[in-house]
């Protein structure tokens, strides 16, 4: 796979709660520069990075974050108002206490009450796959196939782990309904990304993949050489 | 100090993101046998736990949880809906970012809007001392001291570490107008909870206090032994 085909699928984020100005415009400048698919950064900052981008690059970023457990009403208003502040993607974290409870029904009226308050813009919901047993996540992948939601997705980078190559063709496996699957936590370069695409992920959510290939051009590796390598 | 003192500053918490509702009524049914100043629940449980409480003990909840990067509407958002829900105590995160950019009356003005959407209730700011310098923990003492919140607190027991004697010891010194201390993350039990008090600490956010207890008492020792021992 080449490194261009790979950049367009990567949500390249920063999502530390100590980030500045200075660093998102950072991140944003380089979704320009690669062609991400989108940056993902802290609702915060999304009003402010949509006017610095103007559609240059799509802005993604995250509610309910990273715990999951704010009530309904206040996801929905969190939705709304990134939507509203020039969010084109947001990225949700389901209720994981409902999940582990079996109120599966709960969790789907939820997401698709958030999808409502998107306006249409892409949803992906996070089932934080690192503390979920097997059978958890088959019955997320249920739930996030009957929903309204674009996207499932594996991990939210603040929990215990990130996606694994097992998570992935579990998901692959049980999604129905056309929706995507991104890979997101721990994925360190384009290698690593090359893999989990292969595996069946649409999008890869990483805050390090353009930082190594950074680093292999600083290294001295042009960037045409990196970017012509089939990963 | 006595056990009794000790558990009326306690703050109970149960902050896990797969906490089911079982384990929120164990919570909320210890604080209210313990006599603790308060439970600290996710937001999603606080409706069902005002309900199944009923005024036996004050709820509290946390917003903007725990990376302090939602958007000032939703955090206010937030906080409404926590007190309707039945909240009498909120625990919210300041935005990080902020306080590394040195934009204190961004902070400060953040504080002031929570605060009026509380309607009364009494809020506590959470600082994240683990990620601050001492230059910004003494900022946030000023802003918190300048604004209309009830509590400075020092941790959301979600990043890098808790409270330490030595930021106890730096916020007393350094807030003013009254305001209280709530000393959070890593107090394990009665004799680290007195010492917090000792330092100056009006309360402590902890979930292993009563687990503690609870310990001590299945080991043999009479609850009686345990309150009366002086911590």
């Amino acid at each position: 796979m080449q490194l261009k085909e790979i950049l367009k699928r990567v949500d390249h984020t920063l999502l530390s709660p100590t980030a500045v100005w200075a660093d998102i415009q950072k991140t944003c400048d380089e979704g320009m520069f690669y062609g991400t698919a989108s940056v993902c950064i802290p609702p915060s900052y999304v009003k402010q990075a949509a006017a610095y981008t103007a559609g240059r690059v799509p802005i993604c970023t995250v509610i309910g974050f990273p715990n999951g457990y704010a009530a309904t009403a206040c996801k929905c208003f969190e939705a709304a108002q990134a939507a509203s502040d020039g969010a084109a993607e947001i990225d949700m974290v389901v209720n994981l206490g409902w999940v582990r409870e079996g109120a599966d029904d709960a969790v789907l009226g939820e997401i698709n009450a958030v999808k409502d308050a998107c306006g249409g813009r892409l949803l992906k919901v996070i089932i934080e796959t690192c503390l979920l047993t097997e059978e958890e996540k088959i019955r997320m992948c249920a739930a996030v196939s009957a929903s309204q939601a674009d996207f499932i997705k594996t991990s939210t980078g603040f929990s215990t782990g990130g996606a694994t190559r097992e998570d992935i063709i579990l998901i692959r496996q049980h999604m129905k309904g056309g929706k995507q699957i991104k890979a997101a936590g721990g994925i360190s370069g384009p290698a690593d990304a090359a893999e989990m695409i292969r595996l069946g992920a649409h999008r890869i959510g990483t805050s390090r993949v353009i930082a190594a290939l950074e680093q292999m051009q600083k290294e001295g590796v042009e960037y045409e050489t990196i970017s012509n390598t089939a990963y």
